[in-house]
């Protein structure tokens, strides 16, 4: 039985995000303690009374294609519609397009809960908060007034259109073709893949945002530009009108995530598909990253929302099943596994992952406020963030579920228990929205350098004003001393080595945030037995996943010689 | 396209499991440098030529429950019966039983092959060797000449019958009944479940050992006796006759491993269950073990399985999928994704961590052979390395597994490319054959203790006595010293940090081995391409896995207090 996160995500919200600040702002205003509390209370209902329910239909009876697009399990349709209802997708989307302007943090610990209880639906919001963000920064006036009202509440959904069967992780390599019809509209040509939620049947409009190509654009990234592609075309009225010639071709046989129908789609096949340029031409990278940033943030939280649900699920196995006495206790009965040293190991290592990866991912939430606020450093400290964000959230959530299997022991393996769910969800976070390798080059080719290395500076000094463990100060320590020597690495050496340096980092930071919370919790009052236990979390972190971190060092300081030690064909010898 | 490991395997024959020492005894006199070849060539054919290809199909058609028993997927019965007509089961067999008395370390390779062609079908074979160890063993003259030729060639096959409902890694608590019928047989009653190829259409006998209460037995393990009961009881003329009340009541819908059928047995439903005492009554633990030791090495073995294939399915992809250009080459052309840093050192990594599973599995099979020859320190040596063959192996098989479909990118997570698949069928492998968590139990419980932790500083000084570099030479210190400080820990503070401490003893014995076989391969003459990997792998390994197992020595060393500073119920808050 799910139960939403909501102890762990207020102190997150209190003591990582610092909420107060925010809604000490005029801008965020709106997030007084009370109206938190009601959303978090709100969303946590709607998520353990109407998603969770659906997680395992969503599982073995999935998102089905078929000729007049695709359709959702029994359910989707309603549990979406209440989603709707409720107001839920407003959350973080600003005033003036028709949202309610809270916090994005707080819209992450919506999307947090509502993916706790169903990771695979709670796609379609995220994906939708996308195409959000895409047009409130680049859209027209006009463009904002006909489709964000309908895409803040979630009437409608958005969809993320880059990667084409040759162009993967290599966008600028895409073929899809925009000409200009002269109406100052486009006709779109071109087979996207990998849409997550690129069809189904909970809207009466998708709004794809289209990565495509102009008539003699430059090659590579330089010549791309993004287009507003919707289902149905606008009637003059503004509702949705005659189809756009956008073809659902398939829909992908994925290891997990059944809820969420990943795409094959056509657009244009009868030459007929019109969209909008959104941003100027050539603008299409801009934009995409606006759409790509948050979007790895709630890649991120994916983790998160995995790892609570798989800890949940073990937590609750481990409670019930009782087997074997408990070793050296001189009882001979047979105890709740909970008792057994090793599984509870296992517990508390899932716990304090999870917590640290939503202190990680809030972390870098709130600095999407902070610069939305224009304070000083939001901007910076979030670009930083967000690879070790993205990279190490799903890390964490496929390690939390592989351990909720283990907890479960051979009862794990059986699809029926639903850990094995978790497990086959979690598998594809590292993937999308960039390859966590991705990340890490991000991290190492683009982040670390940022104002010549200030922002990097800037970070490992807030750490090492607050640390205090040794092993902790250490991994400050040695992921400064990493850092600043990957300036005068060959891009062979620091890519080599980044995605250990990745891992040491984000513990860094994690372990930064969980001692904190540990040393507030030792002292705050109020849930004993959910104090207690971030107490023992943060403990476990710094003494143990910390330590585990600094044994990356050498990973991280390797060179690139021995990977080319070998010809690539030797890799088949 | 799956490709035998013949080169690795012939390698760590040669120089991690000495098999020309083994072959300079009468015992193995077989073992010729010829024959192995041949053995290792012949088995290769058969797993590539037969076996590989119904891979997908057992994952997606699968073993399938009918009311007449278990049917397996189109193609398995001819690919059984050539196992069985090439004489691929009688390879470690003693030749008194009909089999061609080859090393442990040969039928190992053996299994090796077929199971990293298709890893659930291999479990048929690999569990018969259980069943044939145990009469071996324990059986008496008549069993022996009834079954053993039949189970030697692999026409019958062996069932191991352990686990029940309400007693899965307890097996004391198990319920299932044999009554004395008077005539020397018993009558068996009772129900167990994961039972790995219970029922197939493959074989016209099936042979379960079921362990059982007699009437008035002791409480727990003490109690428990072990049972031969045929699918079908022999006739007079030792070929199978009537029914023997054995039902295949279901099988498991699992996460993977579909073309192992994993089945829920009913014996003497009908009263008329009729089984044979295996060994004295009471003396089922010590003949569980027998059966139970060996199946742990072939479950490690299934670690290095699945990584062999998974890493060759990865390094397939990347040496064909061309993207991206490579980042500071200078050059703008996309490039094999094999090319990139990143997509290198997740290759390297697998190959690496493959080739130390493969050695430490085969190392610790090599052990069954000098215990076998009842020289000095074999029985020992095999003792203490079963845990970590077993955990360490299949905590490999899935790493790799996972790094397979993260190098596939977002198809590693569509079904058809195939990596998922070996993800799936991984993952039950730390599990079965006592969960991962209780090989670290015995580990620290039973192992560390043996001749007053004698047989535990052996293998540090053999170690000790070859490695050279730094890091690993500490992190064999390091074992030494938290296993030495083990004897004076509590039950609880040795449980707490069982696993960790696992961990990197059995990287600190990968890490020799891998060392030494680095340091021959440099100059060794043959295959340039094989051995250049080599000499990469082991660099890889000692440079950067053997470090991050360093990293682990905090949490080996760390008390239990942190686990039980917390109610049980608070995992729930």
């Amino acid at each position: 039985m799910f139960t939403p996160a909501t102890a762990d995500q207020r102190f997150v919200l209190d003591h990582v995000v610092g909420i107060a600040d925010l809604a000490a702002t005029e801008r965020f205003a709106a997030a007084s303690d009370d109206v938190v509390d009601a959303v978090l209370e709100g969303v946590g209902q709607l998520a353990a009374g109407e998603w969770a329910p659906l997680l395992r239909t969503g599982d073995t009876v999935g998102a089905k294609w078929t000729p007049d697009g695709v359709v959702m399990p029994e359910g989707f349709v309603k549990a979406y519609h209440d989603y709707v209802e409720g107001g839920w997708g407003t959350i973080g989307v600003p005033e003036e397009f028709g949202g309610q302007g809270l916090p994005f943090a707080i819209q992450t610990a919506v999307l947090d809960t509502l993916g706790s209880a169903n990771m695979g639906f709670a796609l379609a919001p995220t994906l939708t908060v996308g195409a959000i963000e895409a047009l409130a920064h680049h859209g027209s006036p006009a463009q904002q007034a006909q489709y964000l009202p309908h895409l803040a509440t979630g009437e409608w959904t958005g969809t993320m259109n880059l990667t084409e069967p040759q162009a993967g992780s290599d966008v600028g390599a895409l073929r899809t073709q925009a000409k200009p019809l002269g109406d100052g509209k486009w006709s779109i040509k071109g087979t996207k893949i990998y849409i997550s939620f690129g069809d189904h049947d909970m809207a009466p409009n998708i709004v794809h945002l289209v990565l495509a190509r102009t008539p003699g654009a430059p090659a590579g990234t330089k010549g791309i530009s993004l287009f507003l592609v919707p289902k149905y075309r606008l009637n003059a009225d503004g509702t949705p009108g005659a189809f756009n010639d956008v073809r659902v071709v398939s829909i992908e046989h994925k290891m997990g995530l059944h809820a969420s129908p990943t795409c094959v789609l056509s657009f244009g096949d009868n030459d007929d598909c019109i969209g909008e340029l959104i941003g100027g031409e050539f603008g299409g990278i801009r934009a995409m990253f606006t759409m790509m940033n948050n979007a790895r943030l709630n890649v991120g939280l994916q983790g998160v929302q995995v790892a609570e649900a798989a800890t949940q699920a073990a937590v609750g196995y481990a409670l019930d099943r009782v087997q074997s006495p408990r070793a050296g206790s001189g009882n001979a009965e047979p105890v709740k596994i909970v008792e057994h040293p090793d599984v509870r190991r296992m517990l508390l290592r899932m716990k304090a992952q999870t917590q640290a990866a939503r202190a990680l991912v809030y972390y870098a939430a709130s600095q999407v406020d902070r610069a939305t606020l224009g304070q000083a450093g939001g901007q910076e400290r979030l670009d930083i963030l967000t690879p070790l964000a993205k990279a190490h959230g799903t890390d964490i959530g496929n390690e939390v579920a592989s351990l909720g299997i283990q907890v479960h022991g051979g009862m794990g393996y059986i699809e029926e228990t639903g850990a094995a769910q978790f497990f086959r969800d979690a598998r594809i976070t590292p993937i999308y929205e960039g390859t966590n390798g991705i990340q890490a080059a991000d991290l190492v080719g683009r982040k670390l350098g940022l104002d010549n290395g200030g922002v990097f500076a800037r970070l490992i000094a807030d750490m090492r004003a607050e640390a205090e463990d040794v092993a902790l100060r250490t991994l400050i320590d040695t992921c400064d001393e990493i850092g600043r020597g990957m300036a005068g690495l060959s891009a062979d050496d620091k890519l080599a080595a980044s995605y250990p340096f990745l891992t040491m980092l984000s513990v860094a930071v994690c372990g930064w945030l969980m001692e904190r919370s540990g040393r507030i919790a030792a002292t705050a009052e109020g849930d004993r037995a959910y104090l207690s236990m971030k107490v023992a979390a943060a403990r476990f972190y710094v003494a143990q996943i910390v330590p585990e971190a600094l044994g990356l060092k050498a990973a991280a300081m390797a060179k690139a010689d021995v990977l080319y030690s070998v010809t690539a064909e030797a890799f088949a010898a």
